[in-house]
């Protein structure tokens, strides 16, 4: 039986999102919400809405109990869960699977094994994603750690095992230095932790974030959709995403697409997933991969033309994916901004009502966004109320949309990240595309 | 000098559409507008605005002298009429050029020779295109008129030359009949019109109207991007626009194009234009041709991809097309309904106070309207407030998104024709693609 009713366990853009993706395929769709959000746009869309407790999340949107009752109650086929929230729980996706609900995601032990940082390195390693290289475990004496970094190629990082926060780590640029450096990393650890245990790593100096797009129909088939460069992050978090990255040629993209696709096929995965790098000097370095849909997935779809909201779907229900690798196409450029209701400065949260709502319209121009003018956007969720996505030709091109969708945009009401954008994307550097992992942080200290 | 500043001397949604492209090329906008446009979102938006006169828009819109000196005011390098008001004025082109303005549209002499009915067709008769098929000149005997009908195929139309409002006009069925209906088509010609001269033409029952888009680069080089269905109208205005057509072959569509894109190239014409034929039973018959942009150009560019503005752009600036026509994609299908604010029943004009507004987003949506919430959509102008347009990668697939899009459109204040859409996107014989111009007008009088 093809689902024909899916409870979205999420809110947000990213439910309005997976209700439009089931609108267009006829599936009915139950959504979920906390008391803060019943005037939400995804719940006056929805064919049913079930309010789920109060805010904050634990005590509704994280709530396995709450949300398998809804989907008792609402007779739910499936459920989706978005990203965030439960998307990456794999308790919660056997739950759902143990209810005879049809969990739009990977496997649960997918799901586990990937969210576990030591599991998903060891799977990547045997699945031939290449990993940081450095020491197999701790480096006890100098002549070990000589010859670790020979292999590994200078500079490296000499860390403490038990460590965090930068102590007892050390860059060593050469050989000459090691001993000396590393007795030092030691000392500090020693010190810091009551441990002196230390380990080897190539020293990455000035990475992007380089990430895949991966899809696998659960039968050993995978395809990858191409790259997302996401170096443009602000404590961590993701600012500002774009396709393809300016450093990757369409060579290293086939290549390293299709080690990223070969890996999946062989784990058999199923559904959406991201694989993410460090990439340095034309070389990838695996750091996590996400067993989810993203929240810059809009930059493939733009990209590819596919809908891969639809895609997941598809592979829930038992069906191969819609495209094979030879008919992915990789046409132009695409760029999304996140939109954070904060202080563009500070970055301080900015709640509150929205008295007035303009998207930009027009060709090649995409908003994700469940805003609307008089919604009070709840103190309690994440900032984010908005992607605008762009599509050109190419870089160029994508980047001249940009800012004139920019100015269009009107959010009365909160401060945005709009003008912040803005302010980036007529930067020489960026729009150069020569920017690393550390590059925003920078740009920002410096404004 | 490439363009670098562009009056456009239209309002509402196209006259946004020029500005989006103008700015995304880094070309100043220059907005003329009438006293009661003054809030007009492309004013608000273009980097400069001028006031061209009072409505109605014979007194600014319409008025050459006014948008000339506004021209020369903001030393405006070219003008883009949009489509309406001056996109089809010979002496208008004229003047433009007189002035050393950069015209962004044809040749005048192309201008007048298409917007001549007689001289139209002449001229598309000896480019090859197709007319409907008939006397040459009047038919004075049933003798001559059974020679004329039998080399044209039955059912003939029988017309008064001084005819009009369907009087002296006689469909024949076949041969037999032929004598008498067209002594009685004689007779009430001399009747009503004191004149009896009659010919005949081709009767075409239940066409469809198929247009052809073409681009010229004014050196003697053309292209097609495809057809566009325009048959759903009322009262000879288009409702809802398509590409492809449900009833055109991919191989039609190639000969046919190629017919139209080597017609251009012989006369070595400049811009953007539309070809329109009916056509019924696989064959096309030439009506008339539009030298400017159409309302319905964004069927096309979310077909292809490209950007029509744009390519106006380049054209007037010397430049060759950005494809040939072996680059031109089509793919998937793209769909566009005109939203008025109109009574979606008796049709009656609804302007007046938008209190709310909000449009589609999300995947593969686009709306192009100059609309905003708190804007007041004055009486004197075309009641098209807002086009939306969807792309999929099958006409089902794009149904289904415009049914999910359609529904998320609010308007609020303003009456609109959104309910008619919706209505008529569910009518099983519009899904399945079998109407003809006079489809649209029966299932309205049946509703």
């Amino acid at each position: 039986m093809p689902i024909s009713k899916i409870l979205i366990a999420n809110r947000g853009e990213i439910a309005l999102r997976v209700h439009r993706a089931c609108r267009e395929l006829g599936i009915r769709t139950v959504a979920v919400h906390s008391t803060a959000d019943a005037d939400a746009m995804h719940v006056r869309l929805a064919d049913e809405a079930i309010c789920i407790g109060p805010p904050p999340a634990s005590e509704s949107y994280l709530s396995i109990p709450n949300i398998i009752s809804a989907a008792e109650i609402a007779q739910a086929d499936a459920i989706h869960p978005g990203y965030g929230f439960l998307s990456e729980n794999a308790h919660f996706a056997e739950i759902v699977e143990e209810h005879r609900i049809t969990w739009i995601g990977p496997s649960p032990e997918h799901i586990r094994t990937m969210g576990d940082k030591v599991e998903a390195k060891r799977t990547a390693a045997a699945l031939g994603l290449p990993l940081v290289p450095g020491s197999d475990g701790p480096v006890a004496t100098a002549e070990e750690g000589l010859k670790v970094a020979a292999e590994v190629g200078y500079p490296v990082l000499v860390k403490a095992a038990s460590g965090g926060g930068g102590r007892g780590m050390k860059v060593v640029p050469d050989a000459a230095s090691l001993a000396s450096l590393m007795g030092q990393a030691k000392a500090e650890a020693k010190a810091a932790f009551g441990d002196d245990t230390v380990y080897i790593e190539k020293y990455l100096g000035n990475p992007r974030h380089i990430e895949f797009q991966i899809f696998g129909d659960g039968q050993g088939n995978a395809v990858h959709l191409g790259e997302r460069d996401c170096s443009l992050q602000r404590r961590h978090q993701k600012v500002l995403e774009e396709a393809p990255s300016p450093a990757l040629s369409a060579a290293e993209r086939a290549r390293m697409g299709k080690v990223c696709a070969d890996a999946m096929a062989k784990m058999a995965y199923r559904g959406a997933g991201t694989i993410e790098f460090l990439w340095e000097n034309g070389e990838f370095y695996f750091i996590e991969m996400n067993t989810r849909l993203q929240v810059e997935h809009p930059v493939t779809e733009m990209l590819t033309g596919l809908d891969l909201v639809r895609e997941q779907i598809r592979v829930a229900n038992g069906l191969p994916l819609s495209v094979t690798q030879d008919q992915v196409r990789f046409q132009g450029h695409a760029i999304e901004c996140r939109i954070n209701a904060e202080d563009p400065r500070s970055f301080a949260p900015s709640p509150g009502l929205v008295t007035d709502y303009h998207a930009p319209g027009g060709l090649h121009v995409r908003v994700d966004s469940a805003l609307y003018a008089g919604y009070r956007i709840p103190p309690y969720y994440d900032s984010l109320i908005a992607k605008l996505i762009v599509y050109g030709d190419n870089r160029e091109e994508a980047l001249m949309r940009l800012a004139r969708a920019l100015e269009e945009y009107v959010i009365g009401g909160p401060r945005t990240t709009i003008p912040l954008h803005q302010a980036l994307i007529e930067d020489p550097q960026f729009r150069a595309g020569d920017y690393s992992i550390k590059w925003l942080e920078n740009w920002l200290a410096d404004r």
